[in-house]
């Protein structure tokens, strides 16, 4: 472990920290941006009496943020901030993060927890594939690494001939990218003769997108790695919100930086433990951003809140199961694309690329599955087409597509495409 | 100044530092890696009793890092790194530069130095657009404003409508960039009606490519800005090698870091202060790849080693002139790229994008030089043509072409084209 007291706190400290935390971040909204204070109800850090006081806030949307670009609901003045990082910005006005010195700190402390927790060392070489940049994940690593001082391969996305050279010219031990860059390398690898178990290869932490279990298991044995999920976004400062540790029994929120609720979509209110909602996250340690009661938009649920094998004490969630707006409602049937994942996965002949088409012929609305396939086999697209059917009471169409008439995406994958 | 009382040292002093680590140096070598040490002669640190004695090591050249490759003369074991960058690789094998804990600090103090030089404080916003990864520039400029504390846009290469953008949302003052990076703003800002006079931009800092006296006032003169020539290569330890002061009267090189030499390119013999020849550099505190005597194939002089008005001591260099390779040989006589550029350059009605076209008609040399102009005048055509004629006592043919025809390129430009 990175902070071995800090990770293993017992529960009652945890939440005194957190009571504090929450306090001194009301305090700075209603110090440093009038605005956003009033927006959240103008609460008095001193009427915050217990953890549960929380509930009486209002949500913080992604629409908030936009609407406030570029930094509107920044707490600071201008020459507090060091950097900032952005959405991309892809569906409308990015959303932008400043960051002050101790917020750079700060995100170097849980990414080294992160690295650590997926047993890197300072021995270790890291192969770095995520951009740097505006997007959050290149840096995200790269200050995390500075921190444990492992020897850091900076090369960024794409040049996938070049990464595999240097899997071998640097003996990486570990590398890290969104959940679905590594399908390309093992693709690539394929059609280069590349054999992943004649390098030195052995971690792989992957995030930044939805990716189901079977996926996980195709990457880990086709790489002949162990992986691990990583989660955190551009709002909460970046990758390293959390991480699933070597216990692989759900993913750790460093809970002295962020407190996180689960709460009904639609109702917003809070869920016990264990029922699957939307993920709410309040950042405690988090100057020029701060955040209070954002909805994430990631469905997911709290696994536990007891000490993990790994030793820590910090509460687990379930991996991410999608996305509120990735959700998909054809015919009354509602359902997220790792579902279909799940499903196609689980045949040996599939590839991991794969497209869920979604449109409407006459008014009626009509939905299809692409998938790669080795075989072309019509017994292979029945069952798939059955097993979908029984798992969500929706007939839909399998389309088998031979290697590579998919086409690939640079950044995070396209899984799927309206039309109307 | 960053650091007042090492940027202002005595040159006696500096001298006094210069024989300490250059002793300490090969030290390291000796210690780290025997055969870098016999590759230079197997020197004992002990027997160079001066600065003087340097001369008796022999050259490293570009050829001996590359046959190295990745980490051949690197100085320490794998741990000890921490991250590496690397030379672009277009020509040949790339050169790998490891570096230790202490050479990113290093990298840092001077590149703090670089932006400190330029007039940036903690108060300034800095766009950085060189590429962030295995190239030096992105991480160097990061580094160093991260010293200075400055607030960072880390937007990276290209995506050109953004940067002007960028410009007015985060009230950018301070640009860095490959050299000719700002003619690209600049020309897309024309298309756009973007004014720059509009922005609180003052001061650019560009490199890694040469460019004339001419193609900077045309960059200043454009943008409204101050603008500052950095120098530093992979093999040095990445930019920040030395840049020019408010004075403006030659580049600083950071002497208490580096030992600079100026040799005839085919005696090799060292050239005295004034006399224009090869920058031949040798690193006093690099740990991960220490130079001795490296030939940069940079053509260069000695200005000065007076103090100078800005107050600093450190030894001046005139701007890089051209490479040794970038050297053309056409019909016997020798030229650089650069000396085009500065003519052409003085005529206003000529758009900083040109190209020099070199081959081989018949078994004869022929060589032409592609321009664009607003008007197509023979008039200017042919005067372009007589003012070379007149510099170099070589008829090159001048073709206009319109405004944009040129193929800009995403990196580096690409300036010279050679058939054979």
């Amino acid at each position: 472990m990175f902070q071995r007291r800090l990770e293993t706190l017992d529960r009652e400290l945890i939440e005194k920290i957190q009571l504090d935390r929450l306090k001194k971040t009301l305090r700075r909204i209603k110090e440093k941006n009038k605005k956003y204070w009033k927006k959240i109800g103008s609460p008095e850090p001193e009427d915050i009496k217990s953890l549960e006081d929380l509930k009486k806030l209002p949500f913080l949307t992604k629409e908030d943020l936009r609407q406030n670009y570029p930094f509107g609901l920044a707490c600071g003045d201008q020459c507090e901030f060091i950097r900032f990082h952005m959405s991309s910005g892809t569906t409308g006005t990015p959303v932008v993060n400043p960051y002050t010195p101790a917020d750079v700190e700060q995100w170097g402390e849980i990414m080294a927890r992160c690295l650590s927790a997926a047993g890197l060392t300072y021995k270790d070489v890291l192969q770095i594939t995520p951009s740097f940049g505006l997007f959050n994940g290149g840096f995200g690593f790269h200050y995390g690494a500075e921190k444990i001082g492992c020897f850091v391969v900076p090369i960024g996305p794409g040049r996938t001939l070049l990464q595999l050279k240097f899997l071998k010219d640097f003996k990486t031990t570990a590398i890290v990218g969104i959940a679905s860059y590594p399908l390309r390398l093992i693709e690539v690898a394929k059609e280069e003769g590349f054999d992943f178990k004649e390098t030195n290869l052995r971690i792989g932490i992957f995030g930044a997108e939805v990716w189901s279990e079977e996926i996980r298991r195709y990457i880990e044995r086709e790489m002949g790695i162990e992986s691990f999920d990583i989660i955190g976004m551009t709002e909460t400062g970046g990758v390293g919100l959390g991480i699933d540790c070597k216990a692989h029994n759900g993913i750790h929120v460093w809970e002295d930086h962020y407190i996180v609720e689960i709460v009904d979509p639609e109702t917003g209110e809070v869920l016990p433990d264990g029922e699957e909602g939307e993920l709410v996250v309040t950042t405690l340690t988090r100057e020029g951003l701060p955040l209070i009661r954002y909805r994430t938009r990631d469905i997911t649920k709290v696994i536990s809140r007891e000490r993990c094998d790994c030793g820590r004490t910090h509460l687990r969630l379930a991996r991410i199961k999608g996305r509120t707006d990735d959700m998909l409602k054809v015919k009354g049937v509602c359902f997220y694309p790792r579902q279909i994942e799940e499903v196609i996965m689980k045949y040996p002949e599939v590839l991991p690329n794969y497209q869920i088409i979604i449109g409407k012929v006459e008014g009626k609305d009509v939905v299809e599955v692409v998938i790669e396939a080795d075989r072309q086999d019509q017994y292979l697209k029945e069952r798939i087409e059955e097993e979908i059917y029984s798992l969500l009471g929706l007939h839909i169409e399998v389309t088998l597509k031979r290697r590579g008439e998919i086409p690939r995406s640079e950044g995070k994958a396209v899984r799927v495409k309206k039309f109307t």
